[in-house]
């Protein structure tokens, strides 16, 4: 099948393999979210997307878990025009994908006969709280006074986060999963899912992750969250309505995870030296002379129109407190003692900031558990991104890793 | 010698070594400086400090270039007790280096009995135009309208900057270089030293350098200039006088630029994912939870109150302007073709800002032009910090290149 859509005045056709044409979904929670902080939120909806049938016996079902900017739209095109795609900031560029017309971020995975197969599997992908893109996070109206939360939002874990998930699949009648996937900190929820719910997971798949950011990556959050809060116009994080948002400060703060995700070969390939436009230096500190200073310039921009600054603080804050050995009193071993999953690890040779090491650490800490683990580390140039670039070489991975979780091979 | 000097009440006590106790000096160029953008520079001055004692012949002189936030107080202790060091930001807590008093920023390796030995060398260090800290600079004032230049300051190349320390030194009666040495953008302006005075350099020792920045480097140095850009404080760079100065912004940039002169691993080592002071996570956005979180907050402040930003915007674009195969019309070894000197490279395993890989680079364009040339890498964990924490490991390397050097082994 290839679907066929109208996106504007322009016929977008999805490539064949495409999982069809979408609209978020919303679920609310019916009891307040009790939260890591001691706090606990009210009122609580959570965006979400599926693809593919539930098989009667509901044994089917593949929660995929997005990173840091994404949303609940994983495949197939949008039919929401306006809603930029998650993958629009995240690799888009390398893939050559026009986000238009709203292809979903993991579009490559997830479809019929891709490694997430929808003739086959049941995937639903949702949104995390403390987002800004449909799940409730600090831009969304604060029941107690019926204006956005700005800081009144409570800081969220990733724990917060799939414990917000579970009760939304509960609500849809889902009370365990085939597998849960992700990239990031898609791989933390995935790791936090099956630790958190031992008897509800089958198949944990974490790519380009880590049990714990080491004091690197932590070091990067914390820059891009200064670089946010210190823009006059965050206002505190009460910008909500006064017509300034932190854009400049998101700005910056994309830079910096930007070049993060990547690695200095494939910058170096893509960019080299190369001026942009111009055949000699400027001589001015304010143009953008390099390609490279450019396409940040872009990028920074791109970015602080389609994502809240207060959102990427919040996020950004979970992705540092993350560390699953805090289930094991600081012992990642005895963290994962009660697991009851499989699991398979992807990791990227070039991926500075979510390194292998941090792969072998968890499979090393599995392996001494007796659990059953398949690490995969690939050598791929792209760094971090190499997790969205990659992926036809992780889809017979991810394929052979679930026929095999599905037939308890 | 142990030197005595007393900074306010407190009586300090030099190392064994110590080059002894000094005080900056300063050059006024005779005429206007031509630069690289077209115009010219009036009314140059240099900061300068220089330690040992010219020979007769005048056969003895190694100027030490510093890197982008130093100045001329290379060794010794400054007779100044207000003048913060610039070992203060760079490397001074790994060396347990107290900045009050004002020992050099390389007083590790220059001193009598040291790898600049100041019983056999002169050596001398002068401050970059451009900078803050005594020589010409956007916060110097414009002769033209008696206030600072702020923006009205030209852009600045490393030629630019190395034909100034050239002038000075004449005007000092100095014409040619028994040495030149330096790390990072000291290295670069070693490296354009001996391509632009091929007859006045007879060794040249570029450590943790290159012969121009990649892709990553000049994205770094992009972000950083953004970010202070990005602070209304800076005013268009316009902001002497006026009260507020773009702290928030500079020190935004210094964190970006302190991660980058680390290594993950040296990082990891420090600072694990210790706590500061609490025993556990505040759950909030705004608290410096992480000791390496407050140890890059605590740099940023300091940074800000000792370093001029619109200096930092100057600087960085030097940098990332210099490529040294300019000189061969894109070929580094057609640009090499002239050189008379010899070389020592130095590199660190670790350094990820200026990567081994470009010292090999160099090394292959001067073998292939048949000249001397001598690479140390050197395995330190350090990252681009290790040229100013392994003192003890380069020492020796340094002092058998010059002993050859001066005796045209």
């Amino acid at each position: 099948m290839i679907p066929r859509m109208t996106v504007g005045d322009e016929v977008v056709v999805g490539e064949p393999g495409s999982a069809g044409v979408f609209r978020t979904q919303y679920v609310d929670l019916p009891a307040p979210l009790p939260l890591d902080c001691g706090k606990s939120l009210e009122q609580v909806r959570i965006a979400y997307e599926s693809y593919g049938k539930l098989a009667p016996r509901k044994d089917n079902v593949i929660l995929v878990c997005h990173a840091l900017s994404g949303d609940a739209h994983a495949a197939g095109w949008s039919d929401d025009p306006s809603a930029p795609s998650a993958v629009d900031g995240f690799g888009a560029d390398e893939r050559g994908i026009k986000p238009r017309g709203g292809l979903g971020w993991w579009d490559g995975m997830i479809g019929p006969g891709k490694a997430f197969d929808t003739e086959r599997y049941f995937v639903i992908c949702t949104n995390l709280i403390g987002s800004c893109r449909g799940s409730t996070g600090p831009s969304s109206p604060n029941p107690a006074t019926g204006k956005p939360y700005g800081l009144d939002f409570p800081v969220v874990t990733v724990a917060d986060m799939v414990r917000a998930e579970k009760r939304a699949l509960q609500l849809l009648g889902i009370e365990s999963l085939l597998g849960i996937a992700g990239g990031s900190l898609g791989g933390m929820q995935a790791l936090e899912w099956a630790v958190a719910y031992p008897d509800a997971v089958r198949g944990c798949i974490s790519i380009a992750s880590t049990a714990h950011l080491g004091s690197q990556g932590v070091a990067w959050n914390a820059i891009a969250r200064n670089a946010i809060m210190a823009d006059p116009d965050w206002q505190g994080g009460y910008y909500y309505g006064t017509g300034r948002t932190p854009t400049a400060g998101i700005g910056v703060a994309r830079m910096v995870g930007h070049v993060t995700y990547l690695s200095a070969e494939s910058m170096r390939e893509k960019f080299a030296r190369r001026l942009q436009e111009r055949q000699d230096y400027s001589f001015s500190l304010t143009e953008s002379d390099f390609a490279v200073e450019s396409y940040l310039r872009h990028q920074a921009e791109s970015f602080a129109g389609r994502f809240d600054a207060n959102s990427y603080l919040y996020i950004s804050r979970a992705l540092t407190y993350f560390d699953l050995a805090d289930h094991g009193g600081g012992s990642l071993e005895r963290a994962l003692a009660g697991v009851k999953a499989r699991y398979l690890l992807i990791s990227f040779s070039s991926d500075w900031l979510y390194p292998p090491r941090d792969a072998y650490e968890l499979e090393a800490a599995l392996r001494a558990n007796g659990k059953s683990v398949t690490h995969h580390e690939i050598q791929a140039s792209y760094g971090h991104d190499s997790f969205l670039l990659e992926e036809r070489r992780q889809a017979p991975m991810i394929a052979a890793f679930l026929e095999k979780v599905a037939n308890n091979d």
